[in-house]
C-alpha cells in the first residue's frame, strides 16, 4: 500500500474533552452523534488549520478537502485577495452602530452580478434569508401557503422543519405543501387545489438533497415553474446557499434559464466570512423594507469587505467555468477508477456540487449505502475529505495534482475495500 | 456655544446611493424608515472607522458612542486584545470543514465563567439561540405553549414577533402567552390556567423594552418565578442576548440571585467578533443533542478565540463593577444636567444599559417622545451618539473625559431645546 493510514488519536481525545462542554460534542454534519452521516472511526474531528485547498487536523495529518467547509471556502482557504481586504477593512473597523458604505458597494456589487437582483439585504445565515423570503413572500400575498419540493432543505428554523422533528409542533408546518422534484404536472395539480392561497415555492435551483443522487432540473422544467408562479402570483423563491456561485455568477436561477422573484445566498458570498444575502425584483422592495427583520452582526463591514473582493475574483477567474472543469476531470477518473475495480460509481448533479454513490449495493433495490460509506472511510483515512451523504464543494484552489492524487488514492481504497 | 453643529452631508449622499439597492436603504434600528426610532435629520447613516469609544461617520465628525453597536462592543472598538487573538487564529484559518479545538476551550470558559452552565452550544445570531431554547424546551416538555412578558423582545423568527406583523401568521404565535411583567399573581394564574402545557417560560432578566421605562425584577419576582417553573416542569430560558456580561460575568440570573434552565448570550460574547451561544443545565444535554439545528458559518474558530480573549479580559477587568460605575457617574450627571434646566430625565435601567426619558412632556399623561427626541437630536448634533428609543450600552473604552464632555454637550443641548 503506498499511503498510509492516518492516525487519529489526538482528535479522539479532543471529542472526549468537547464531550464534557458540549451537547454531542460537535454539533451539525460533523457530530458523531448523527452516525450515519459520516464514517465515524476514519474521520478528523477537529482541525488546527488550513490552507488553499487542504486542511490539518489535529493530529497533523493533511487532508485534500473536498467539503471545503461545506460550502464557504470558494476560492480556497485563507485566500490572499479576500484576507487582505478584510484585514484592511477591520483596521478601520467591524461590527459598529452605524454601517459602513461597504454595505451599498456590495448591495450594488451584486446588483450588477446576479440577473435577478434589483435590490439586495444583508444578514447572517443561509437560514435568516430562506426565513426572510418566505415572510415577505407571505407579506405581499396575503396568502399562508409554501410549497416544497421532497428532498429540500433550506435551514433549520422551524417552519423549514419536519413535524416529526425534536421540538417541532405540527403549527409550525401548517402551511407546508410537498410536491416530489421534478414533477410538473403533481406541481400544477397542487397549485390548482391551492388557487389563490400559495404565498411561495421555495427551492433549490436543482434537488442536491442528502442521501439521494442528486437531481438536475428536466428540460423545460424551471420555464413551465416560473410561469406558473407568474400567471398564480406566487413568488418564486430560489435558495442558491449551497450552489450559488459555483454554478453561474449571475446566480443559478441564470443558469437554468429563468429568474427568480428572491434569491437567496450565503455560503460562498465572501469565501468563509459571515454574511448571507437576499437578492430580489423590484416588485418585492417595498414588502421587504415592511418586515421587521434585523441582527446584532448584520451591519458589520469585514464580511461585506470579504464579500466584495470575493465576488471580483470570482468574476476575473470566471470560477464557475473553472469549478465545472476541474468537477468534470475529477468525477470522470473517480468512475474510471471505481469500474476498473468492478464497482459502479455514480456522480451526480452538478461537477462543482458533485455527489458520489457506489450504486452496486443495492439490496432489492434499497440502497444500504454501507459499502459507500467504507469507500469513503478508506478515502478519509488517506488523506481525502469526502463525506458519504452529502453533495461535495469544489475551490479554486483545488489543482490538478490534488485531483491526481484523490484518483491515486480512490484507486487503492477500492482495491482494499 | 462651545460645540460645533456637525454637518452631515456626505451620510446623506451615501443613504440615497444605498436607497436603491437596498430596500429602505438601512434596515434594523439604524435605518430612518422606523421614523421614531431617531431623530433622523440629526443622526450620521454611515460609518467610516471606530476606535475605544468612538466612531467617526463618513463626513469625518467623531461620536462618544453610546449605543456600541447595540451592544457588542463591550471593550472597545478594535481592542487590540481581542483582535491579537482573532489574527492569530485567523492566521490558522476560520471557516474550516471541521471545527477547531478553540470551540471546546470556548465552550469551557463559559461553563468555567456562567453559574447556570453545564454547556454550551454555539450559533451565530441571538435569534438562533432564543429559537433552539424554545425548541428544545418543547422537545424536552412535549408541550407547546411559551411564556413571554409584555415588551420582550428575542429576535426577528416568526415566533418571537406579532400577529399583525407583515408576513407573520396566526400560527407562527398561536401557542404564545403574554403576561404583564413584575406581576406574579398574573404570571402563577396563566401557568394555573394552562396547567401541564406550557414548555417554557422565556424573558429577557429584567425589562429593557423600546419606549418604555425599563424595569427591574421586584423583590424576590425571579426567586418566586424560579419556584413555579421547577415546581411545574417549565423550561426557564433567560435572553441575555442584550444584558449578558454588562451585570454579572455569571450570567444576569445568577446577578438577580437564581438559575436559568437555558440561557441565551450573543452582543457582549466577543466584542463585535459573530458569535452566539446557548448555555444550559445537566438535565437540558441529551434535548439539546436530539435537535436539528446548524448552520454555515457555526463552527468558525475565529470568532471563538475572539471570544475567549473577551471573556478572559472581562473577568481580568472585573468589568461589570466597572461599567455599573461609569453608568452611574454618566447618569447622575445628566439627571442633575437637566434638573438645572428644569428637565426631568428619567435614567432607568441598570446603570450599564440605561434608558433615559424625559418626563416634563406628558401630554395628558400620554409621553409623547417628542421632547425627548429633540433633545436626542441636539446630542447627536454635536457628537454624541445616543438613541431615544432603545437602552444605552456602555463600553470599558469609555473614558471619564468622555463622560465630562458628554455632560458638557447635554448642559448645551438642554440649553437650546
Amino acid at each position: 500500500m503506498r499511503f498510509p493510514i492516518y492516525k487519529l488519536d489526538r482528535s479522539a481525545e479532543e471529542y472526549r474533552r468537547a464531550l464534557r462542554v458540549i451537547p454531542s460534542g460537535i454539533y451539525g454534519h460533523q457530530g458523531p452523534a448523527e452516525g450515519c452521516f459520516v464514517p465515524v472511526e476514519a474521520f478528523p474531528f477537529f482541525s488546527e488549520r488550513a490552507k488553499g485547498s487542504y486542511f490539518w487536523d489535529v493530529d497533523g495529518n493533511r487532508f485534500i478537502d473536498y467539503m471545503c467547509a461545506y460550502g464557504p471556502n470558494v476560492l480556497g482557504y485563507n485566500d490572499e485577495d479576500v484576507d487582505e481586504a478584510a484585514a484592511k477593512q477591520r483596521a478601520l473597523g467591524d461590527c459598529i452602530t452605524t454601517p459602513s458604505t461597504r454595505m451599498i458597494d456590495f448591495a450594488e456589487l451584486l446588483v450588477d452580478t446576479v440577473a435577478s437582483a434589483d435590490w439586495a439585504f444583508f444578514a447572517k445565515n443561509g437560514g435568516d434569508v430562506t426565513t426572510l423570503a418566505v415572510i415577505a413572500a407571505r407579506a405581499h400575498t396575503h396568502r399562508k401557503k409554501i410549497v416544497f419540493f421532497k428532498g429540500y432543505y433550506h435551514g433549520v428554523t422551524q417552519w423549514t422543519q419536519k413535524v416529526d422533528y425534536p421540538g417541532i409542533l405540527e403549527e409550525d408546518v401548517l402551511n407546508n405543501i410537498y410536491v416530489p422534484w421534478n414533477d410538473y404536472e403533481k406541481l400544477a395539480e397542487v397549485f390548482e387545489e391551492n388557487r389563490g392561497e400559495i404565498a411561495a415555492l421555495i427551492s433549490q435551483p436543482y434537488l442536491h438533497g442528502n442521501f439521494m443522487d442528486n437531481q438536475l432540473p428536466g428540460e423545460g422544467f424551471w420555464q413551465k415553474v416560473r410561469k406558473l408562479c407568474t400567471d398564480t402570483g406566487t413568488v418564486l423563491i430560489i435558495d442558491d446557499v449551497r450552489a450559488g456561485f459555483r454554478l453561474d455568477l449571475a446566480g443559478s436561477d441564470h443558469f437554468f434559464g429563468f429568474e427568480a422573484d428572491l434569491i437567496c445566498f450565503c455560503k460562498a458570498l465572501a469565501n468563509g466570512y459571515n454574511v448571507s444575502a437576499l437578492c430580489g425584483k423590484e416588485f418585492l422592495r417595498n414588502t421587504l423594507s415592511s418586515v421587521t427583520f434585523t441582527g446584532s452582526y448584520w451591519l458589520s463591514a469585514v464580511p461585506f469587505a470579504a464579500g466584495i473582493a470575493c465576488i471580483e475574483k470570482m468574476k476575473r477567474l470566471n470560477l464557475p467555468a473553472l469549478l465545472q472543469e476541474k468537477g468534470k476531470v475529477l468525477t470522470e477518473g473517480l468512475v474510471a477508477t471505481a469500474k476498473k475495480h468492478g464497482y459502479d460509481l455514480h456522480a451526480s448533479g452538478m461537477p462543482a456540487l458533485f455527489y458520489l454513490r457506489i450504486a452496486n449495493d443495492d439490496l432489492g433495490g434499497t440502497p444500504s449505502l454501507m459499502l459507500h460509506q467504507r469507500w469513503i472511510a478508506e478515502m478519509v483515512k488517506r488523506g481525502i475529505y469526502l463525506t458519504n451523504h452529502h453533495n461535495h464543494f469544489l475551490n479554486y484552489a483545488l489543482s490538478d495534482e490534488d485531483i491526481k492524487t484523490t484518483i491515486e488514492i480512490a484507486d487503492e481504497a477500492f482495491s482494499v475495500l
